[in-house]
């Protein structure tokens, strides 16, 4: 390493590239978008596949409710603007740990087509998978395992996705999964075949 | 793995822990701090110190201008408000980095005292060490590697840090860096061996 006079220019040649950071890892990082209801299980499926993933080896994380909107979006709420922001920021974070080599799955309602493709257009093709959890309303209502469809049909919270306000189920998804009629392994290892037949995992 | 019939609940115990992703890594995540004036050298230290640990095997990744200001936090300006909030969230994903067992750096100028604090206040004891890299006004100044204290200077830009806008020093920061009088090899070495020192390197 030689001394640099002119601080802050020669030196963003050296630093680590994502081609080196992927290599260190024994594989590219990716995103993986999970999107649907609330109750449809992509947050369990996400951390299903997470699971697998680790213990194959490969270097993840996971963007979830609890690590998100409590801490680097603990100023917006549930306005159309501030999901907006909301997305927007996660597809940022999740594109810095693609860049660090990491496979990263979220797991968030992502209501809106128009966000959800301002987020994959961050990336570079085939860098963001988007997976849509299909669950009918009627079994999210039926499993409402927070309790949050009952509050909402008694009007308790407002603009609840699939009550009163909208859900746009992705029109060209890389993945969608039949969450009415399987259970969270059988979907889990559907992702993991989708990833091993792009070559996510072929390190 | 079982089929699980409340989704959303029990699945939470099987994620990932942070204690299994630092093993699957080799060691624990961090977040190294560094603060000072523009000029000071930060970010060219940081990318020393993140090839440094790179090439040791160490998963790292660095966040600083290119890839925050032109992202996540780019619908923020540089009013007290608006820096505050980019620490703020720049704090958030440096800790959801270090929860991944990465040791990530950061490199802005973050003036204010109390900002700083808050991030530390974010992480385990321990797990944010703050750098300071200490160099005169006058150094950066003559350095202006950007040509911004001259146009600060000029009144082309205002609030500048270090011109018309304070730069409070870390009283208890974990390093302070000699910028003045040291070359970039020699200041990052300081910082591998205060990793050392500490035991993060020790896998």
């Amino acid at each position: 390493m030689t001394e640099q006079k002119a601080t802050n220019v020669t030196w963003h040649e050296h630093a680590v590239t994502s081609e080196e950071r992927a290599k260190l890892k024994g594989h590219k990082g990716a995103v993986l978008w999970f999107t649907g209801l609330s109750g449809c299980g992509k947050s369990t499926v996400a951390n299903a596949v997470d699971r697998l993933l680790h213990d194959r080896g490969v270097h993840t994380y996971v963007l979830d409710g609890d690590n998100v909107r409590m801490g680097l979006n603990k100023n917006l709420g549930f306005s159309p603007e501030d999901r907006t922001e909301n997305i927007r920021r996660i597809g940022e974070v999740g594109k810095l740990f693609a860049d660090s080599g990491t496979i990263v799955t979220t797991a968030f309602i992502s209501p809106y087509r128009e966000d959800r493709d301002a987020v994959r257009a961050l990336f570079e093709d085939g860098q963001f998978i988007e997976i849509y959890v299909n669950a009918s309303l009627e079994t999210c209502e039926s499993r409402d395992p927070k309790g949050l469809y009952k509050k909402a049909r008694a009007g308790e919270i407002k603009g609840f996705t699939g009550i009163d306000a909208p859900y746009e189920a992705p029109e060209s998804g890389e993945l969608e999964l039949d969450s009415d009629s399987n259970g969270i392994e059988e979907l889990a290892n559907q992702v993991i075949a989708h990833l091993e037949a792009k070559g996510f995992l072929s390190a």
